[in-house]
C-alpha cells in the first residue's frame, strides 16, 4: 500500500525539538571545518537488512534546520534494503552535513525500526488478517510511528482517544455492565466511529454480541477459545485479538479467523537497524 | 547516585505534544463517565521486574493536562521493582484518570526501559568503568533518556554537539591529520571541554597521544588490542571503548582497563517493561 | 448529556494567542487603576436569552494570564439562561478584571453562539435524529466549537480527516467508481472507523448499498427522495442528510427517517448572544 | 484603499493550529489516492455574491503545510465577486489538494464573511463616516479580522489595549470622575495615542469636553441626541457613535455628523458566503 | 507612577527561551547537591546603587521552571536601592536555587539597567518633559524594556508599528510631500492614533503644521532652532525632540519647551548594575 | 577564526518574538505605500567604526517574515567597518523594507555591539590569552551573544550549565570542602567535561591543585597574587582570571600568565554602534 506522508505541525515541532536539543550551543568541533565551503557529498547507507522508512523526513529536517543541503534518494520508502545498500546522498557543505548527521540518522533508525518489525510480523500472517498498532507509542511520536506501521504493511488502530469508541473494563464497571455502557455511548457517540468492546471471556463476548457492537476485542484469550468464538459468532462482529501476542504465536492466532491482531510491541519496542553516513571521497 | 530531574522547557514541550496527539478531539468513550465526579483512586503497578524511572513525570504531565489529579508515590525513582509492586496511586475523578492513563504509562515505560537496560549493563561491569550513553537518542527525548541513564547507574557522554569536543574521521580528513585537527581546534575550543579523538587502530592512538588529547575513543577494537593499548599508554589519556559492545562482551572489555564504555543501544534500543494501571475497587 | 471539557494543548495555544493579541503592549488605560489593589468583584451576566457554553474556559484563561482572579460560577454549562441572569463572578483586583474582561467575554460569546444555535436546531427535531456538525469550523476552533455543539445537544461528525472514512465525489472519480473506491479503502482503513460515501442520487445510493458501506450521506436531496430511500433501504446503512438544511426545512427532513442531519452552519455561522461584565458596586 | 497583508507570527501560529487540528492523524481516505501523482488542477469558486478576502492566505497555508501546490489567482483581494466566479486555481497532486481543501476554504469563508458585511455597512454610509471595528473579535483572529475589515472598506479602532487610550465607566468611577481620570492618564499615557472617553449622556459629554479629550464615544444614544451634540460641540473633538447600531439605523446615525461609527457585529457575527472547490476534469 | 506588570505570552515565551538555553542538558555540577533537600534560603542583594526593576519576574521565572521556591520581597519595584541592600529572599532547596540563580539575576540586571538609566535622565529634566523610549529595543524584549522605562519614570513612545502613526522621510518621499502623505494617511488611519511627522528643518515643520498633524518630531535640530520653533508654534502641536540626545545636552533641550524627548539609548544601550545572590549561612 | 552560524530553533523563536512584538497590529503608516509595488533598493550602512556581526541574520529574519526581499552583502561577518561603509543592500518592495527596517537593525546593532567590545578587549591582549565570555548573557540571547563573541575574536566559556563542571563556593560549602566536592563530582560527571573550581585565595588554589582539577578560576585576585600562583603552579592546571576585569587592567592581568580571562561585561553590557538604513534614490 502506498501511504501519504503528511508533514503536519506536530512532526515539525518534534523535528525542531530534535534540532534544539542537539544544536543548542552550536558545534564547536565542526566549526573548524567551516572554511571548507566547497561542495561535498555524503552517502547514507544500510549496515544491515531492513525495511526502510523515514526518507521523506530527510528534506524536512534539512528545511527546518535552514541549512542548504540537497537530498538525492537512492531507495524508496518501504523498500527491503540490504546491508551496504545506499539509501540517499546529501549534497552541500561538509560542515552542514556533519552537523545534521546524527539527527538525520536518529530519525531514520527509529522509523525504520518500526517498519521493519511490522513487516516481519505482517509477513508471518500473510494477508489473512490486519496487523494493527495501538496507542502504546513513544510520546511525541504517535503520527510518525503509525505512519511507519503503514509503511511496514500494517494497519492503524485508532489514532487517538477520538479515533474510535473503545469500551474497556473500567468503563463497563462504571456503567453497570456491557449492555448499559453500549447503550449510553451509542446514543451520543460520533456516528463515523465503530463501537468496540474489550472482552476477557466467552460470557463477555456474548454480552457484547447481544449489545450489537461493531468490534469485539478478545483480550489475552487462548487460540482455542478464540477459534471457537469465531466459528460460532464470526459473522456478527469484527473480531480483534490482543494481548501477549508474539512472533511465536501469531501464526496460530491468525489461523483462528480474527480479522485484526493488535500489538503494542510494534511501537513501544524498538530494535533499530544500523544506518550510517560517510562523506564521499573527493574524486 | 542521586540525580536532579529538571522539568525544562523541552520536556514540557514533549509532554504537550504527547497530550496534543492523544487528546486531540477529546475522549468520546470516557465522556460517558463524566457524571462520576466522586473521588476515585487508581494504582500504577509493575507487571514485571525492572528499574523504575519517570516517576517525577507523573505530576508534571498532570499539571500540563490541567486536570486535577493527586499523585501518591509508592516507589522511589531508581528502585528495582518487582512484578505486582505498586508504584503510585492517582486520586481524582475517574474520567480524568482514564483520559490520562495511556500518556502516563507510555512515558513511564519508555524511561524505565532505558533505566533498566542501563542498570543491567552497569551491574555487569561493577564499578570498574563508567557506562556511558551517546547522542543516538530518540529525537525529542535527549534529556529524558540521558536522565534515565543516570537513574540506571550510567554516565552521560556529551549532551549535544556543544557538550564536548569530539574529532571524528571526517574532521581529521578535512584537516589533514590528527595533529593538525587537534591543533586547530585546541586554539579556539571552549576551555571547559576536553578534547576527544576517535581512533581505529594503534597508529591513530599514537598520533592522538602525540597530540596530547584528553580522551581517546577506541572504536571497534578487539579486547586484546584495547588491553595492550591501556597497558602501554593508560596513564596518558582517558580511554573510552565504543562500537559493537553487547551484553556478551562487555565484561571482557571492562577488564581491558578502559575508563569509559559507551553504547548507543542504551538509548536507541527500547524494551519497555510492562506497567499497568487499575482503577481501585470502591471500598 | 454531560460532556467532559478537555483543556488540551491546542485550546491552551489559542488562549495564549488571544492574550498575546490583546495584551501585547500592556493596557495603558487601566495602568492608572493599579493602585486599587483592594479586592473587587465583577459579574458576568446575560443580556439576552441563550444556551450558555464556555464557563470552564474562564478559570483556564485566568490561569494562562497568570493573574490571580477567583471565579465563582452562578450558572452551569449548558443552562438555558435568561436576560439579566448572572453567569459568574470574578473576585480579584479591579485592574486585572478590566484587563481580561474582553478576552473572557469574547470566548464566552463565541462558544455560547454555537451552543445556542445547536440547541435551537436540536429542539426542532426532538430526539428523532442526531444533529451533527461538520469540519466547516473556524480555523483554530475545531475542538471548542465541537465541544459547544455537544453542550447544545448536538452530535459530532468526524473531528478531523482521521476521525472517519468519508469518500467524496473526487475520491470516487479517482478510483473509477464507488465499488472500486470502497474496496480499495476497506482493505487498509483503520478498522475502528466506519466507511461513509457521499451520494447525490438514487443510483449512487444503490451503488453504495451494493458496496456495503456503513454510512450513506444523502447530499442535497429533496425530502421526498430521502424518504423513499429510507423506506426502501433504511435498515441497510446509517443515513445522513446534508446540504442546504435550514431552520425552515429541518423538521420535514427529520421526518424522512434519516438518523443524522449534518449542518455546516452550526459552526461556520455565528450569531453571538450579548454577554456583559460589570464591576459590582462597593457595598 | 489598498492594504498590506502582513503574515506575522500570530497568523502563522493560527494556520498551524488549523493544520494540526485537521491533519492530526493523517487522511486515511485520501491516502488511497496517493498513486495519483500526476498533475491535477482544482478551482476555488464563489457560490454566491460577496466581497472576497483571504486570497493571500492561500499560498501561506500551503507553505506552512509543506505541500507543493501552486496557486494561480483569478480574483483580487477585495473584489465584489459573483456566484460561480472563479477565485483561484491550485496546481499540484490531487491528494495534496484534497487534504488541504477544507482548511483553505474555512479561512477564505471566515475572512470573506467579515469583508462582505463591512462592505455592506460601509456602502450604506457612503464616505460620510469611518465604519470601525472593535475588540469584539474571535479570539486568535484579531489581526485577520481587522485586516478583513480594511478589505471591506472599513477602518480599524484600536488593535488592542495598547492601541489607544479608552476611558470607560469603570475607569472613571475608580478615579472619581472624568476630569480626574483624564488628568491622571494624560500625564503618563504614550503621547502617540489619543484619549477617548465613553459617555452615556449630555452631562458626561460636557465633562469630557471640559477635560479636552480627543475622542468622545456616544454610547447607545438616540440619533436626535447625537445630532444635537454634534451641532453644538462638533468641532471640539472626534465623535464616535457606538452601541445597538444595525443595518436599519446606520444611515440615520451617519447623518448625525459623527466621524466614526463602531460596530462589534463586524467581527463577532459571521455569515460566511459559500465558497467551494472542484477538481477540474482532466482534459 | 505605579505601573501594572502584565505577564503576557511573549514574556512567558522569553522566560522559557532563557530556561531552555541554560538548563538544556541539566546541571551536572549541582546534581551533586541534590541530597540536600533540607530547606535553604538565599538572598538577592545589590552590589551598587541603582533603580530596581524586575522583581515581579522572580516568581514568574520560578513558576515557569516548575521548581518550588518561595520568593520574599525585601524591596519594591522602582526603589532606589543602595549597595548591599537586600532585594529578595528565596526559600527552597539549595539545588533549585543554584540552578536558577543565573537566570534570575540576568533578568533582574537587564531590567534594572533600563530603569536606572531612565531614572537618571528623567531626574535631569524634572517634570518639564516626558522622557520617552523608542522602538530601538533588544529584539524579544520590547515589553520588558518599555515596562522598565515606566518603572524608571519615563514614558512610552509607540509600542510597535501599530501603536501610532509615524510618517518618516521615506514615507513622505513616496507620497510626494508632507501634505499628500498626511492626507492619504488621515483618511484611513485608526482614529485612536495621533499622527506624527518627522521633520529635519524649519521648512518641514511649517509643512507639518499646515497639514495639522498632532505631533512633530524635531530630528537632530540644535537647541536654538528647537526653542525658536516652540516659541513660535508651540501651541499648534505636540513637539518631540529626538536624535543625538545625551546626558550632557538633555537639560538644555528640555528647556527649549518640547513636551517629549525620545532616546533610543534608553533601551539599546545597557549598563547593568551588579546584583548578586548568596546562600544564607545556616543558623 | 571562521565560525559557523547555526540558525537553530531558539534563534528562530527569538526572531519570531521580535516580529510578533513589532508587527502585531500591522503597520498602518506604511500601508499607505502599498501601491508602490515597483522594485526598490535600500542600503544598510555604518554610522561609526565597529566590528560587524549579524549579517547571516538578515536573510533569516526576512525568511521568517515571509516577505520577499533579497539581501546583497557588501561586507563580511567580522569585518572592521568604517563610518559610512555599506554593509548590505535589500531589494524588494518599499513597503516590505520599511516594515522590517527596525527589526533588522535592532538585531544587527546588538550583535555588532558584542563583537565590537570583544574585538577591543581581545586586541589589548594580543594572542597571549583566550578572552572568554560567561553565562551573564541577555536572556534569550545566549547563542547569538556567544556567537558574536567568537566573531569578535573571543572564546566561549561554557554554553550553559551542562557545558562544563564549575564548582563554586556554595557547592564546596555544601560538600564540606574542595577535596570532597571534587571527588563526589568526578565520579559521576560526564567525562567530556573538564572540572573547574572557583578559588579566592592561595589556600584554596592549593586545595584545588591537590584535588587535581583541570581548571582553576582565580576570582578577584590581584595581578601580583595571580602572577605568583602561575609562576609556582602554572603547569598543573589551566588558570582563568575572572572578576573586576576592565579595559584598564586587562593587559596587566594578561601578563600574569593566565591562559583565560573571562568577563561578564562582554555580553551583559551593550554599547551598540550606530547602523542605519536608507532607501536608495531612484536612478
Amino acid at each position: 500500500m502506498k501511504t501519504k506522508f503528511i508533514p503536519h505541525p506536530h512532526v515539525i515541532a518534534l523535528i525542531n525539538l530534535a534540532l534544539a536539543e542537539d544544536l543548542n550551543g552550536g558545534d564547536p568541533t565542526s566549526a573548524l571545518l567551516s572554511e571548507s565551503n566547497s561542495p561535498q557529498t555524503a552517502t547514507i547507507f544500510a549496515k544491515s537488512n531492513f525495511t526502510v522508512a523515514g526518507l521523506p523526513l530527510l528534506p524536512l529536517i534539512i528545511q527546518e534546520s535552514r541549512f542548504e543541503l540537497e537530498v538525492e534518494f537512492l531507495a524508496q520508502e518501504g523498500d527491503q534494503v540490504k546491508k551496504n545498500q545506499h539509501l540517499a546522498k546529501l549534497h552541500g557543505k561538509a560542515v552542514d552535513i556533519l552537523i545534521l548527521e546524527r539527527t538525520l540518522l536518529n530519525f531514520m533508525q527509529q522509523l525504520s525500526a518500526v517498519a521493519t518489525s511490522t513487516r516481519k510480523i505482517k509477513d508471518l500472517t500473510a494477508d489473512k488478517v490486519k496487523v494493527a498498532d495501538t496507542r502504546k507509542t513513544i510520546p511525541g511520536w504517535r503520527y510518525l510511528q503509525k505512519y511507519a506501521v503503514l509503511i511496514g504493511g500494517g494497519s492503524n488502530h485508532r489514532f487517538n482517544l477520538a479515533g474510535g469508541i473503545m469500551i474497556k473494563d473500567n468503563h463497563i464497571d462504571a456503567c453497570g455492565g456491557i449492555a448499559q455502557a453500549v447503550e449510553a455511548i451509542r446514543k451520543h457517540s460520533p456516528h463515523p466511529l465503530r463501537i468496540e468492546v474489550e472482552t476477557r471471556n466467552l460470557e463477555e463476548v456474548k454480552q457484547a454480541l447481544a449489545a450489537e457492537v461493531d468490534i469485539i476485542m478478545l483480550d489475552n484469550m487462548s487460540p482455542e477459545l478464540m477459534k471457537s468464538i469465531i466459528d460460532n459468532f464470526g459473522q456478527r462482529a469484527i473480531f480483534e485479538a490482543s494481548g501477549n501476542i508474539t512472533i511465536d504465536n501469531i501464526q496460530q492466532i491468525a489461523h483462528c479467523g480474527v480479522q485484526v491482531i493488535s500489538l503494542g510491541s510494534l511501537t513501544h519496542t524498538i530494535n533499530p537497524p544500523d544506518i550510517s553516513m560517510k562523506i564521499d571521497p573527493t574524486p
